[in-house]
């Protein structure tokens, strides 16, 4: 399935693309969380205010999973206790379970994130358990969440692919996204965990879910292994989406594997949409320097081509 | 402007997106015209034997400028001479003046290409004179050069921005396109020289310019220097442009400047256009092998994600 193009006179604004588009900055959580160096939490703290100071307006600020399998993410209370609330702000933070959720609420936190995925293979290999189960898993701790008083966003992985078991079809896609919006998440993020995708395949995959879910409840989360996630998203916003996940200067995969490129860099989407007359509320030069700041500490050049390109000048 | 999007029954191939699009692999001349290492023709013979054996039609070989201003492409006649030439393959080859075009002529050329400015300022400062100028002057080997029974492709720089004076006017780049139509170039090929350009500027661009030159005589020629290329590549095609330049392992760019990333990759482009069901007669395996050996040539990593990423399964 893919869209008829029309020339028309219709511009930027008109409905054709998003005039807003919203970024769920990752950097801190999905970014940081596979990072070997140990990074201490006043950095963290440091990086996701200065986020938060560019004009982001969500920013995932760290996880609630067990520090066996994130040792990185071990110090999520004191990140969320240290962190600057900025009016306005969302700082969500994924949590697995029960435990997670119970630790998040009483660390402060307003929003959370579940993580499902569209993947048997990926949901057994990584959680243990079957698609259905984790939906089950996901429903109890979305209903206390909610009891509460949060907000919850919803992940599902691989949607363009999965690594254990290649294609994955669009309607399993649209009906785990459908599955969590049942639950109450408020909004589903659709990610391309492995990168693999082209615009052809993200047109496919979006025409299918949105005959489940709303446009305006979906989200993009694009990582960019193999070039396309600016593509990607194009397409993406081509179908109206009009939330985008990135991190900022790429922040994410795995630092030890040559080429395993991780998210794709909230400095090159803002540059795209910017470029496209699409508002973000960022500001590129401040969420540049957050960039730098990172890179600088983890020691390692940008990901983000943009970054790169203005930095040198 | 902008295009309406309408979803409807259509597929890929039924005239929404090209069926076929032809790479024009320009690695050899546009990749390697700034490598400050001095590549031996043998080697570049290779690479250029290489890339019409992973099946790409269109590889432009050399150029024909004097050895003062481009040292590492003296050896033209020498490249042009030793490969192989398979039927079915061009092998044009990049030619500033009458000069050239001679000695192109002489070494076997069936094709050159001409290269012009949409930027007053950029033609002024690298070749001296006003783009009517230039234009004058290169419809005088266009001529000689079809009336010796060669084929003639026109390229245009700076579309979408100028290093000296920033926004360059779709009308200017309309024009310039054109002129060099007129002239009996088969071919303009427009191109993001400096990689600014964002797919609303490509939008915008293409639009204006297919008023006055078919779709079917443009190409486009992006630099991935933001990030961009390929979604400005996805926006050409949503325009029913079916020609792409594009550099295997991404050579080009200035290989001393930080994050000066060149052409974008012929690898990356082909992923994209087979992911999305769009044939381009390359083999991607072979051609990744002959970015790998241009990249361990030149002892530097690939510029191509999709390189990077397959390399190391």
């Amino acid at each position: 399935m893919i869209f008829k193009m029309k020339a028309t006179q219709g511009s930027i604004g008109d409905g054709v693309y998003p005039s807003f588009v919203k970024i769920v900055e990752v950097g801190p959580r999905d970014g940081l969380q596979n990072e070997p160096l140990k990074v201490p939490t006043h950095i963290k703290i440091e990086l996701i205010n200065r986020l938060a100071a560019a004009g982001l307006r969500t920013v995932e600020a760290t996880s609630f999973v067990s520090p066996k399998w994130v040792p990185q993410l071990a110090d999520g209370t004191e990140v969320l206790k240290g962190i600057d609330h900025k009016p306005g702000v969302s700082y969500p933070v994924l949590v697995p379970n029960l435990k997670g959720l119970n630790a998040a609420i009483a660390a402060g936190a307003q929003e959370i994130a579940v993580f499902g995925a569209a993947s048997e293979s990926f949901s057994q290999k990584n959680i243990n358990c079957s698609i259905d189960e984790s939906l089950q898993r996901f429903s109890d701790v979305v209903r206390q969440a909610l009891n509460q008083g949060l907000r919850v966003r919803g992940y599902v992985s691989c949607v363009l692919g999965c690594p254990y078991e290649g294609k994955i079809s669009p309607l399993k896609v649209a009906k785990v996204a459908n599955a969590m919006m049942d639950m109450g998440c408020y909004e589903i993020s659709l990610g391309d965990t492995i990168g693999v995708g082209t615009p052809g395949e993200m047109d496919t995959m979006l025409t299918e879910v949105s005959r489940l879910v709303p446009v305006n409840n979906i989200a993009v989360h694009c990582h960019n292994t193999y070039g396309q996630a600016l593509a990607n998203i194009l397409m993406a916003l081509q179908h109206g989406v009009a939330v985008v996940d990135s991190s900022v200067a790429g922040l994410g995969g795995c630092p030890y594997a040559k080429g395993a490129s991780g998210n794709v860099s909230t400095e090159d989407v803002v540059y795209m949409l910017h470029g496209m007359g699409i508002k973000t509320g960022v500001d590129l030069e401040k969420l540049i320097d957050a960039g730098n700041f990172i890179s600088s500490f983890l020691n390692r050049p940008t990901s983000s081509k943009v970054a790169c390109a203005l930095s040198k000048l």
